[in-house]
């Protein structure tokens, strides 16, 4: 467990609601391997998609501030869900009022500002119950181009049917099918995997999609977008370091985190512990 | 929110992970109407069945604290995976310490004294991972039957796709076909539904399984079970009641608990409060 106090140690915190998030890390690793990580995964009390606003706030927060008390400089909240319904609520209060040399950002405005481009008339956006019913892509690509209509269907059943291993079996590929249908008919340009997820079904979803849609790999586009970020932003004073840390954070068992987790990140993983947030 | 203190109040608690428990709450109004009850679900923290052993425990412990504290002479766990997981240490450590003169139930040993009848050869159980990777059916059916031979198998996925409510689709179809295919090839004589939700895909499964294999509603037989326990232990002091109450709690939106919890419960609630059970 990391010391706590109230000193910036140069480190990025990466939060998700459990592992999901970790398909993004692995980008930055791949990017920006040269800074210090700590990313924690809230495995007890997951998923977060299909719960209450108030109740994701409060989660969000509570690990955000763990994080904080850890020495994270910045943190980027991996999650959808999280980003979707508690980022701004963290950002406007909660930051300035206790923290506010540090930043918190998110995921869907990288991602928004990418899918912005003049050249797309229509867009989807697929993710959980609660990312779809907050609406947090549609608005903030209509903040940058209004014109840009965009077209959002959320698809709950797919983080379960990923979380089971079945993302090659033919049961999914029939429900991908039928949540995917009502956009393929409106004949959006690009797709928005607004989960993090959802990357496990890339081919799948793209064979569904058909060539003249663009279905990238958010993880690709939120790391680009967080070396522009601190390339912007010295004042945060992170800075490179040689032998640089990875410490992996979850509330559940840490073994289950691990053999499951270098799946998703696609490599081995230091240590992981087990750490208490709620209601600090 | 219930007054807290240390008195037992003539009240009967049900604890769920969620909704899914009153599909049993559901057959304890209708043959114990003229009781107290207060029904709990732990909505924020859901679902139960993927996590790790001790988490469950903490969850369980935690909600249970909660019920006694609101003044509850018995509690029923209406989870298979908290009484699974978590049960038999509540009974065994945590009462006798703190609470000796209340009780606790689950819902396992009730349905495994019902199957542990002679006239079976070969049981099945369905359930959440963590139900089945505890073994708590098999275990609990040989201690009565040692000669009846239980297949446990899990059915992850069925708890999300009811709770979409996806039970009629044909998607729906298949996969409970892709899980009951082993079982029934095994010619099982009867099906145990070991989780709450499953009652939902009661006609499909008994469609699947066929005309030879005995799928009853596990709710009957828990508040069968629960007449009885009544009957034998009048130490506890529950009393039939005019106007007997019912209260709802749960820990996340009390809103969708009550749109989601009548369709669950076949009728209609009086009103949902929302409360903390977390780190008491």
């Amino acid at each position: 467990m990391p010391n706590k106090n109230n000193e910036a140690k140069n480190i990025i915190g990466v939060f998700d609601s459990g592992l999901g998030g970790l398909t993004v890390f692995k980008h930055f690793l791949d990017s920006l391997p040269d800074y210090n990580y700590i990313y924690l995964g809230d495995n007890a009390r997951l998923p977060y998609g299909e719960k209450s606003p108030e109740t994701i706030y409060e989660y969000t927060r509570e690990a955000v501030e763990f994080l904080l008390e850890s020495g994270c400089n910045l943190i980027i909240i991996a999650c959808n869900t999280a980003s979707a319904q508690a980022l701004r609520k963290i950002q406007q209060e909660y930051l300035p009022a206790h923290w506010p040399e540090r930043r918190v950002l998110g995921v869907i405005r990288p991602l928004a500002e990418h899918f912005a481009n003049p050249k797309f008339k229509k867009i989807g956006v697929i993710g959980t119950k609660s990312t779809i019913a907050a609406g947090a892509y549609r608005t903030e690509i209509k903040k940058l181009s209004p014109q840009i209509k965009v077209l959002e269907k959320n698809a709950p059943l797919l983080v379960p049917l990923i979380e089971e291993g079945w993302a090659k079996k033919p049961e999914t590929k029939m429900i991908l099918k039928k949540y995917l249908h009502p956009l393929k008919t409106e004949q959006i340009e690009a797709l928005i995997l607004g989960c993090t997820h959802y990357p496990f079904l890339l081919p799948e979803i793209k064979k569904i999609m058909g060539k003249n849609v663009e279905v990238p790999d958010p993880g690709e586009i939120i790391a680009a977008s967080l070396i522009s970020y601190l390339t912007k932003h010295p004042e945060l004073e992170l800075k490179k370091t040689k032998n640089a840390s990875r410490q992996y954070l979850t509330t559940d068992n840490p073994r289950l985190f691990k053999e499951l987790g270098e799946k998703f990140l696609n490599q081995k993983m230091s240590k992981v512990s087990q750490v208490k947030i709620s209601e600090l």
